[in-house]
C-alpha cells in the first residue's frame, strides 16, 4: 500500500497529507466570495451584516468587518458571547431569547457589546426589559416579522406595529427597526421563482415599515435576506442584509441559480476499504452531514452516500483509478451543520495548507 | 412571561432549570441498562465489549468495565486515544486504519494501550506491520468479515482465511480472531426477522472460524453484534459482543422490538415562539440530529420537526398547555450523532441534576 498516494486527480500537496477526515477552508476562494458580496453591498448602498452562525469563526468575522461589513449576525447567544470575547462589538442576534438563564447572560453581554436582538412576543419583551432594568443596561431590538417561513416572528402589518409600540414604551427597550428573514426562499433553485417570492416578502416588510413610520417609530434598520435572496434587495426598503453561507457555500447552495460565489469548504477523507466499483471512506454522518441531499464527490466521477456514523460509500464510475489510502475531497451538503462538527478549519491556498483557525463557536447552541 | 414555567408535565426540578438546549443523561436509567446487558453477557458466557463510539465518555466506559466488561470498542483512533489517556487499557478499534499519519499514531498508542485492530486488506496490513516493526511494537488484529453490510470487511470463507494466513506471517502482527459486525440488521424492528437475518450472518462467521481453525489459527476472539442483535449470540461461535447504543438508547432503537433497555438520553429545549397549535423550540439540527426519522417529544402529545439549524417545530394536539418559556424534553432520533454535538452530559437522577461529564471523545472523527 502506498498511503496517501495519488492518481491523476486533486487534491495534492499539503492538503493531501492531512490526517482525515479534515475540514479545509480555501482562503483564496473565501476571500473572493467576501469581496464579491461586499462590492454588491457597497454598490447597492445596503449594509452588509454577515451571519456567522455557519462559519462560527471570529477570524472570518473580523475579515468581514475589515472589508466593510456593518457588524455581524449570530443565531445564538453563545455564538455572540464567543464573537464579543474576540473583540467584535456590533452584533445582531437573529433568534428570540427566552428563559431566565438566557436573560442573565444577555444583560451581561450587553455591557461589553453593541447588541441588537429580535422580539416577536410582548411577554418575552417584558421579561427582557425587566432584566435589563435590573442590570442597568439598555437593549435595542428589531421586531421580528413572519414573512412566510412560519417559524418565529409576528404577523406583519398592524399586529407588528402594535407590538413595536408596546415594546417601545418599556423602560429599557429601544425599537430600532424590523427583521423579515425569508429563510424558506433561500434554496429555491430557479432565479425567477426566488425573485418573485422574495418580492412578496419585501412587500410585507415595506408595508409594515410604512405603518411603523406613521406610528412614529421610523425604522433605522430593516434587516432581511440571505445568500439566496440578497440580490433582490436593491432599491427596496431593506437596508441591511444578513447572508452567511456565501462565504463558504455548499453543495445545496451551489444548485441555486445565479449566485456569484464559489465553494470554499471541503472535507478531505481517506479510502479505507476498496472493493469493485465501491470505495469506503472514513467520513460518515459525524464528518459530513446530509440534511438536504448528500455531499458531492469532487474531481473524480462518482457519488457519495452515507454508510452510518463513521463511513461513506463512493460509488465510482468504471475505470476510475482510486486506491486504498488515496484521499478524496467532498463538498459538504450543508455548510452550517458540517462546520459545527469540527474544532478547526485547516486553511488552504489551492492545495497548500497555510494555517488553522479554531471554530470557536462550534457547539454553542445555547 | 413565566420563564421555565411548567404545566402538569415533566420535566421539573433541576432539569427544568437548565440553560437550553442541553443534553441530559439519566444515570438511574443508564445504570439499569448497563446491569441488564452485563447480566445477559454473564449468563451467556459471552464477553461484553461495549462500543463507546456513541457515548464518547471515559466515565461511562469505566462504569462498563467496573461492571464486568472485557474491554471497550472504539470506532476511530482519536476515540481510542481519548479512552487510553483516561486509563482504559483494553481497546478494540472496529474500523480499518489507513494512511501514514494514522499508522504513526497507532504505533504510538500501542505502547500504552492493549490494542486490537481490524484488517480487511493485505496491503493495509503490510503497511501497519511495517510501521509496527519500525516502532518496535506488536499489533493484534481481527480479520474483519463482510457479513452482508457491504461496508468494510473481506468476504467470509476461504478469502478471509487466506488473508488471515498472510497477515499472521507478518513479523509484527498477530491474528487474534474475527470480527463480523452485522450493522445492517440492528434496526430491523421485527424480532423474528432480525433473528433470522442474524443467524445467516452468524453462520458465515462460524464457517470462517472453522476454516481458520483448520488452517491452524484458532480464533481467540470472535466479535460481532450490536444492541439489536446481541441476544441472538447465545450458544453461537461469537464469544464477544460489541453493543453500544443500549446504554442510552434513542427513538430509533426504541422502535426495535424486544430490547430490554429504557431511554436514558434526552435533550431539554425551550419554547421561544408560540402561535396557535405550533410551538417553536430552540433545538434544530445543531442540537438534535434527524438521521433516521425525527426526535420524539416526551410527556406531552405532539410531534417534532426540524426548522433548520437552530429551531424545531412542535405540532401540538388541541388543548395542550405549553407556553412561551416552558421547557420540553425530547428523545433523540439517533444517539451517536446527537451526543457528538455536545461538549457535556448533564447527569440526572429523575429530574434532579447531580453532575456533569465531559464528552471527551466528541469530534474525534480522525
Amino acid at each position: 500500500m502506498t498511503a496517501n498516494r495519488f492518481g491523476s486527480f486533486p487534491p495534492g500537496g499539503d492538503k493531501a497529507a492531512l490526517d482525515t477526515p479534515a475540514l479545509v477552508l480555501d482562503l483564496d476562494v473565501a476571500e473572493a466570495n467576501l469581496k464579491t458580496m461586499q462590492r454588491w453591498a457597497d454598490k447597492a448602498g445596503i449594509g452588509l451584516r454577515p451571519h456567522t452562525k455557519g462559519h462560527k469563526s471570529p477570524a472570518l468575522a473580523q475579515m468581514q468587518i475589515d472589508q466593510g461589513a456593518t457588524g455581524i449576525a449570530c443565531a445564538k447567544l453563545g455564538e455572540a458571547e464567543v464573537m464579543a470575547s474576540a473583540g467584535i462589538r456590533d452584533i445582531l442576534i437573529t433568534t428570540e431569547l427566552v428563559g431566565q438563564r438566557k436573560l442573565a447572560r444577555l444583560v451581561a453581554l450587553a455591557r461589553t457589546a453593541d447588541l441588537t436582538i429580535v422580539i416577536d412576543d410582548l411577554r418575552a419583551a417584558q421579561a427582557i426589559s425587566d432584566a435589563a432594568v435590573e442590570a442597568g443596561v439598555a437593549i435595542k431590538c428589531l421586531i421580528d416579522l413572519n414573512v412566510g417561513q412560519d417559524r418565529t416572528g409576528v404577523t406583519p402589518g398592524q399586529e407588528a406595529v402594535a407590538l413595536a409600540l408596546d415594546v417601545s414604551r418599556m423602560p429599557a427597550m429601544t425599537v430600532a427597526g424590523l427583521q423579515g428573514y425569508e429563510g424558506h426562499l433561500q434554496l429555491i433553485p430557479d432565479r425567477a421563482a426566488r425573485a418573485a417570492a422574495s418580492a412578496e416578502c419585501t412587500k410585507l416588510i415595506a408595508e409594515t415599515a410604512n405603518l411603523l413610520t406613521q406610528a412614529g417609530i421610523a425604522p433605522k434598520i430593516v434587516s432581511a435576506a440571505g445568500t439566496g435572496t440578497y440580490q433582490f434587495m436593491t432599491g427596496t426598503v431593506v437596508n441591511e442584509v444578513q447572508p452567511g453561507s456565501y462565504v463558504v457555500m455548499d453543495a445545496t447552495y451551489m444548485a441555486v441559480e445565479h449566485l456569484p460565489f464559489a465553494p470554499a469548504l471541503t472535507v478531505i477523507s481517506t479510502v479505507v476499504s476498496r472493493r469493485g466499483r465501491t470505495a469506503i471512506i472514513d467520513a460518515g454522518w459525524k464528518a459530513l452531514t446530509a440534511d438536504y441531499t448528500a455531499p458531492k464527490l469532487q474531481h473524480i466521477p462518482g457519488t457519495y452516500s452515507s454508510m452510518g456514523d463513521e463511513h461513506g460509500r463512493l460509488s465510482l464510475e468504471d475505470g476510475v483509478q482510486l486506491e486504498l489510502g488515496d484521499v478524496v475531497e467532498l463538498l459538504p451538503d450543508h455548510c452550517d451543520t458540517t462546520i459545527n462538527l469540527y474544532d478547526r478549519f485547516f486553511l488552504s491556498r489551492g492545495d497548500r495548507i497555510v494555517g488553522e483557525w479554531p471554530i470557536s463557536g462550534r457547539g454553542r447552541t445555547a
